[in-house]
């Protein structure tokens, strides 16, 4: 989770919404990845996404079994809907998020033999969020 | 919706599940695409993805205002939480999938701006999917 709080302050560095995510293969470290929609111009850039493909890429496998997937945001239904395609056996996130996570659409969203942890640094994750749209609204007001 | 159609047909021959969509903007053509999971090896190559992200390229926005997705099956959650973010004023799908479409999560996975239709060419589209579903049931009792 360190590692992807390191790609959520890359992301924070380019302008993005400070979300990033690493995926992990039997103790070997897949992909590291994070949120580019803005530069990428791509609402399907997040982290999760960007990761799952390029870990399939490595493991020439669509399946990620025996992946976990540590990532700083409760993913959105998108990538929820992505990780049940692919089937990790874990995901790890750092911070929830009531407005936009998938657990507003229930727990079923992920593939039932994808174990969920959560909580792991979650202060870090939550101060980074709460700093960079403390920084956005600070940049709008100046604009006025 | 003829040329999803078409797109689904190329799945079809590519031994994928006979998916295809296209995404139009004011009478314009931007993207074509269909499923392509197996060829890729990526659980996030399907034919909305795929058009979304290649349609955002083309307008240089992450917003597909103004766009129609057509679509020959009712989008998964992963693709419909993709058109969440990337919100096209129409999505139109032909046939319906009660198995694994988004309406299992209700219809406030898509984007409020977000108009829906469905069931143009339905036939057509359910056809298509039980014929591949059909010739894989084939090859894998000639197999045993």
């Amino acid at each position: 989770m360190k590692l992807a709080l390191e790609e959520a302050r890359r992301a924070m560095e380019a302008g993005e919404i400070p979300i990033g995510c690493v995926l992990v293969h039997r103790m070997q470290l897949l992909s590291r990845s994070h949120n580019q929609t803005q530069q990428l111009n791509d609402v399907t850039a997040h982290a999760e996404i960007i990761s799952i493909s390029s870990a399939s890429q490595f493991l020439q496998s669509k399946y990620l079994e025996n992946c976990t997937l540590y990532v700083t945001l409760e993913p959105c239904p998108m990538c929820a809907g992505a990780l049940r395609w692919a089937r990790p056996a874990r995901l790890v996130y750092a911070a929830e998020d009531p407005k936009m996570g998938y657990l507003r659409y229930g727990s079923g969203m992920l593939h039932p033999s994808t174990r969920v942890a959560f909580g792991l640094m979650r202060e870090e994750s939550a101060a980074l969020l709460r700093e960079f749209f403390q920084r956005k609204r600070e940049l709008k007001s100046l604009k006025r």
